[in-house]
């Protein structure tokens, strides 16, 4: 029996540049689409009349870039999944991922540049579409987004077993490259505008808090954000712990007045939870 | 309301040597581990208490390392998982997930050094445990294993619209660097020798057959591991299609016949199912 | 014969958190040292009575990161120069190389957070420190700066054989990953402010000229740096070309005035040259 | 001024398929070619006339392939040099990198499968050109051969100070991802002969010897390879130390009977040497 097929095309990469005069736009994004829907006959027959080649998914993202705005991640990826929808009626659901890469403007002095750019951040933007015949869901997330809290961060009071050596810290490097991607209620909505709102309210959030654990900075960012923004409807943080060790320096004669860390790669925490209203 | 709820040590690097005389054997594993549970307290509240720290989960790896055989990784990850369960009454569902990285021995002439070993293979073999309560469901898999047929593969008779630019291919290049994973039935079991059956299994299929698409080769693999290993109650393959496309010597006053190729790393199609009983 | 021997510690993490009050300063580095000298006996006999260890390197690091400020990664480079210098005579030449990976601080609204931070860009700074008995060398640089310009960028007028398919392009994107070295002719500089000024003008020659090719714009970028920056006494420049090609659209039925590209990874020019006073 | 000026392209993939009847043969190559010469004026002056674009020497790659053998990479390097060499004057150096991707066949029980292939190994082989008016030089080489020794490996009795805190170690895990490279005498040779013969006499030196430290083995691997292969004139050995950490068990009230160790990617010592006749 076969079950949870899907095919589709990863990695298209697309750069738009929309030209007003002097001054031109540029938007960097990496799209993935999935189908799945009534295609098992190509799986067990080989039989592939009805299978839309994946080389014609990649031509269509450029075909309809070139007549549609980019501006908007989650709006181009609605253009796709419709487009997708109306023309194969053997797919039952499509799924439309687009990565951003974010790009700044140079500056000369206090003037921006309108068409030399420099790429900003480790961060990158992204928005999903599931579209079904009836219906698509928009969301969007941002991921890599590294953040550090020096202060009002502890860990204590946990439960302890026969392997546990791990102190109590009341004081210690709180860091994370989350990867946060939440659900609209709408498709109808200032997506970029949106988007940069949500960004802010948990990093607001972070950074204000007084925090017990990855898990509750978590729960608390993911609250601010259904607290804000209403047309958000649920929310999901994926939380690593970017552990930060304080270097034992009294082994070289020296004291570590909390200054002096090592941050390690693994192993590492990993935090995860959805928030819903 | 909080969901989906998780938390967890990833990227836990152990390395075993076991001393046999002068033959050594050595295991290097990535652990990861992963409760799910009723922790809400910790999130909602930031009480800790019922918080096993993730530090703890790490030493406790190293801790059974040293007690039990690691020589089956889904073996040892049926021990990780039945000490958590045992200890953690909050905790509801562990999942244990081990990657193993290969080393063979070093080859002095025709014999096998006891004690010096040589890192094999792009590939990695992976144990997953879902422990609860009243079962542990153990399953396996292969990453990153990267395989080509030179002949034998088409691609041709599929939909057409007018984005569709892709002509048909009787005699192309098929590469993949495909990951499987799989169930058992049972937790008693020679997993090191099954593990190898259903790799050559998958490995003997993808070579002998005549494929007409990604989705057909791995029906056919899928299928032929369902046929040949008893102990395997379903398989999930996930193939990225690692396009070779030919390159038009034409431009350059030569001819390609069907020899000269470029590998392409993006965009890349990406074929996915599971096949059950 | 033994030739061009050196040992060293690479990739040794360390982030500093100095506190100011309410307001924590925060400085992520990850250091390298390299030792060359007259170490051969290690190699030929195994003894190792002259060798520091490689982690007593990583210890002098955090020792020394304790007592110093690293608010400049070239100021800590040259102390910790200075300090194997004067303590090991077997020592020949000492390099240090220091990798800074930017942060910047959480904005609440218009005012920036004291103890919270984000990770900020792509691009890294880096600062290299040569030692010998009788100097120290001062170099930095940045790793990674990517930049794209929309326009005044052509290729053009270019030497043609039988194997040159590329057309002529009068406006094009051009796109790097830049990297840029430089030195300094003093070791008592403002450091930080120089650095600014350096990249500063870099990104502002690259958005002003009228792009010929790659090695024109490389030029141009190096010519600047020397014109406008004294402290620096020869200036590297390494550009992958980052090549976004038009996507030809007409196979579509649709045309592409210059507005759709798709950017690849590989292969890439690759563009190099150091300019000197 | 401008000094040590060069350009090229890199990362020109290409896969070779070559059909003798039912076997097929595959080699899989990724290569670089970098020009020096007399180019200043397209840096200065914008003025491309003497600039073959990197497009081209791509092109040429592929031209070439299909014309000629690319069995050894070493001798298909050597035809790019030399076509470079003769159509461009204002070439003075051309350097051609070649890297190979192992494959192997899939065996079908006992016997290999003629037209169906898995990759091989971590590690790959390399080639170096470099070729000026008078004479071209012939490297080779080996990238990530991840070794590693479980027994005969120690480092004691080094240099101490204060900030020294590593023990003694009589008996510890050696593991490094080593890169060698060596440059032949002649470039007539039968070249992947030699490549094994060099790579398994650094193996079998690697095995068979009692390390005191990673200098000492560098220097016992680079001596093997000149006493043993005639045709190799100088081998240069870079050999990260991965260190295999024991895991401190007496704090969970166990013992470690050097069995448990964790693998760190960070920091690394890093050990580099040349050794010529």
């Amino acid at each position: 029996m076969l079950a949870e097929t899907a095919y589709g095309k990863s990695s298209v990469r697309l750069v738009k540049v929309s030209r007003h005069g002097d001054r031109h736009d540029l938007k960097d994004l990496t799209v993935a689409i999935r189908f799945e829907g009534d295609y098992d006959q190509s799986y067990t027959d080989g039989d592939n009349r009805d299978v839309l080649p994946t080389d014609t998914m990649k031509n269509t993202v450029y075909a309809l870039a070139a007549g549609s705005s980019v501006e908007e991640p989650e709006a181009f990826g609605v253009v796709l999944a419709r487009h997708f929808l109306d023309r194969n009626p053997r797919l039952r659901r499509v799924r439309i991922d687009l990565t951003e890469q974010p790009w700044g403007r140079i500056a000369i002095g206090t003037r921006e540049h309108g068409q030399a750019f420099v790429r900003q951040g480790a961060e990158s933007r992204s928005a999903t579409l599931q579209g079904e015949r009836d219906r698509i869901t928009v969301g969007a997330g941002v991921r890599d987004l590294v953040i550090l809290k020096s202060s009002h961060s502890a860990f204590a009071g946990f439960l302890r077993d026969e392997y546990t050596t791990l102190p109590d810290a009341s004081d210690r490097i709180l860091a994370t490259a989350m990867t946060a991607t939440w659900r609209y209620r709408t498709t109808d909505l200032d997506f970029n505008l949106t988007w940069h709102a949500v960004r802010n309210t948990m990093l607001e959030a972070f950074a204000e808090h007084d925090s017990q654990s990855v898990q509750h900075t978590l729960h608390v960012m993911g609250r601010a954000v259904l607290d804000s923004v209403d047309a958000v409807s649920a929310v999901r943080l994926v939380m690593p712990n970017k552990h930060h060790l304080p270097v034992d320096l009294s082994r070289l004669g020296l004291e570590n007045r909390n200054e002096i860390f090592v941050p390690t790669d693994e192993p590492y925490g990993l935090i995860e939870a959805t928030l819903t209203r």
